[in-house]
């Protein structure tokens, strides 16, 4: 699957400044501790810096201040991360295109498909769409009508995409995900619920990412928004009218209740909560299994994750929070008669 | 897709007092802010009271104390939500039903599927099964064995239900979700787990609605049952032989510990984990993202989230988390100085 | 469904002592309170032993201790809850498989299917694969390229199997389950996100099970591995490079970040999230809803979830919460003025 490349081509390609042999061919990625001579590896987190002095790699993709650590051939790049991200790419190719449509899709004749477009095995399309150039829509998946979805992008297998969708180019989507779902619109009379319509739809802006069994609703009246580049990791929960701003990360288990606004370039930690109608700035990182209840209109770091405990410390450490009320009161009472005479 | 309306048929079917001009064509719905002179809008939370001000919607849905401030169309009624949610669903009506079974789906022979059903592309029926009057069951769906559905219940797109679920009628399952798959059900036999089959079923009442990527789990011996009008938004996990009452609804990301019992008319935020074996009594409302463990059997609202907070401070709240312990000691030892003669 | 069994059979199967009736008929299992004189039962929870008074099961598996208290049959084994495990599994076996390939399934001409092994409606499998022996698939599941599932192993249905998975023997997946999706690789480049090729892929070892909707990454570059009888529960996250030794269970809705290995024989109990990049030692036991933020290497019970409480009660303390820093001023200001001279 993978190709080979001379060291030089590689070096050129991502910008980097290529120490030792030019002509040393390289054919596989690997890990530091893992790669052999014909491998390409990286260092980019200082945690690993053991691992340089020890690799067999054929070449390491490294900053400049760890470049004169090592005898190995180096690729120095400022941000080697980066540079690893385009190799990896440029090593390991996505697997090619085979455009047409399976014998066993299922497509209404008012949608249009491009011609350079993958239609995989039991993908069911419905009225109205408009599937993109190279776009893949991959088996199992499940469009309904009125879909819009641009250029290049790729639904990996199994996703479903509601009516009125518009996804716009470079879009991935990972196997399980659930793009337009009804939003959870219940008005409350008198003695039951009942559905609240959800008449807006999703957009999806270009180059986003959606993890492997996350949900996006619909929008109640006007629409849920990602804006570009926006990156869902897995199991992530997007309730309706939500809009998150472009290039902002959120990871996996993370939920953001309705109608709340994130902006650009924040980074939401896992399993952290988000509740609605909130309005978070840009820039704004929320750490591991916080709740966020209140708008944040200040860029920085905020959490209320509490870090575990060995079971005998957490449960005192439980029954004193239980006590801080008396707490109070006493500390007020010996306050209080410090400042009488005694 | 809409249809045109004049305002007094508007106020009729949903019982609301007309203030206006009766003949007003509605062709549309939109927010406030958003709404022009052909559409319908509505006024329940007064922090749009604003938007009401400028509003050029033909018409709003309101109480009668904010009809007054208004010079538009006013629809004037009690519960102005509920009188949105019905003239939605006026304008807006579901896609009609196409009865039939799809080419590709699969139906066992031993099953019954209503004539007015209508069963998607690419549906897998198992054997013994019964799909009721007017049913939908959406393209890449699964139906596993002996599986009743009632009448008017729909079923999205790929869900899946298992083997002997009882579900009732007007039932609403959003796409991913998965009814009736095994419960954790483990024994330790000494150094490994083995499985406990799980042989119960899976019970859905009238009215429910299940979100997408919620998962409910059979029952271990005895049924997982949810009672009529049950709502459970997107990614809630329901474990095994979990009972949840009548009218209760549960947002996003909520877990349900196996063998709960939750009562009518509960409220449970996004979030939020519950213990197993625990009774929740009727009409308590858990706040978002908190931590259950305990029975509950006084209605009233619950809860452990922490709000987050930037994170200096937090940090520096857990370092005071962890001398709590300590704090107990010195405050008991100043209060018995105190005591002493000095 | 159910067979009919002599109870000494039943007794001699699960290596129990039997006391009452050998040839007692036993055609159903139930719990002890719903029990009739056809059915099996048993006392695992002490909770339950006013159920054993009154039961009308035909036969009760339990222990020693609690066999005295009773007249009704007895199977007298030291773990309850396995014998009953094991008597669930006779009375009430898997479905017969019928082996084949559903003619609605699409499987690539270049990939292996046992003769033995059942391939159900609307499935997809790529080229390369290899099914082993007595392999269920079942409907709407999508396999890519690739790989391979050992004998004995059912994916229930509706689950995706990634590019390069390696299953081992007696596995089982249920419903929606995704396995080797793309980690949440991603690069920040001045100004916007790029994606890192996840090139690992996913090791599963023996006896494993996989619960609903839950989610495992492939590796970034090494593999993500469950070793031999992990089991995880519903809504599970596993993020790439994950490593979980064997016996460990993981119940509903936890999330695991990339990189952290988790030892053998640890439990981690319902919502709770473990970070990134960290070493967690055998049996260890995390309690319900708990961050975990730092590595563990001393077996033992750890959390940090906080039982909710009535909302006023919870107030006050999260008001108290944040004056912990001033109190802790406050404490020392007192101390400091008790070792003066007065």
């Amino acid at each position: 699957m993978t190709h080979s490349f001379r060291l030089h081509d590689i070096a050129e390609h991502i910008g980097a400044e290529l120490r030792g042999d030019p002509e040393a061919e390289i054919t596989g990625l690997a890990t530091l501790s893992r790669a052999g001579p014909g491998d390409i590896s990286f260092l980019a987190n200082p945690a690993y810096l053991e691992d340089l002095d020890q690799t067999e790699a054929g070449a390491v993709i490294l900053s400049k201040q760890h470049a004169d650590r090592t005898g190995t051939n180096c690729l120095i790049i400022q941000q080697p991360y980066v540079g690893w991200a385009r190799v990896a790419s440029l090593v390991h190719p996505r697997p090619r295109i085979k455009p047409g449509i399976h014998a066993s899709a299922v497509v209404d004749s008012s949608s249009t498909v491009a011609e350079s477009a993958s239609i995989g095995a039991q993908v069911s399309i419905g009225p109205g769409c408009r599937i993109g150039e190279h776009v893949v829509i991959g088996p199992g998946s499940v469009i309904e009508d009125d879909v819009d979805i641009g250029s290049d992008s790729r639904l990996i297998a199994r996703v479903f995409i509601g009516r009125g969708t518009r996804m716009g180019q470079r879009v991935i989507v990972h196997p399980g995900a659930i793009i337009g779902a009804d939003g959870f619109g219940l008005a409350f009379d008198r003695d039951h619920w009942i559905k609240v319509p959800q008449i807006g739809a999703v957009e999806i802006g270009d180059d986003c990412e959606i993890g492997a069994n996350t949900t996006i609703d619909r929008g109640a009246i006007e629409n849920t928004v990602l804006e570009e580049d926006v990156r869902l990791d897995n199991q992530v929960q997007i309730a309706h009218n939500v809009r998150i701003g472009a290039h902002t990360a959120i990871a996996g288990c993370v939920g953001v209740a309705g109608s709340t606004s994130i902006g650009r370039y924040c980074m939401i930690a896992g399993a952290s909560g988000i509740g609605g109608h909130l309005r978070i700035c840009d820039k704004v990182v929320i750490t591991a299994m916080s709740t966020v209840l209140d708008s944040i209109d200040e860029p920085g770091q905020y959490g209320s994750g509490i870090p575990s405990r060995p079971h005998g410390s957490w449960k005192r450490t439980l029954v004193r929070l239980g006590q801080l009320d008396d707490w109070a009161r006493r500390l007020a009472r010996l306050e209080k008669n410090k400042q009488k005479p005694e």
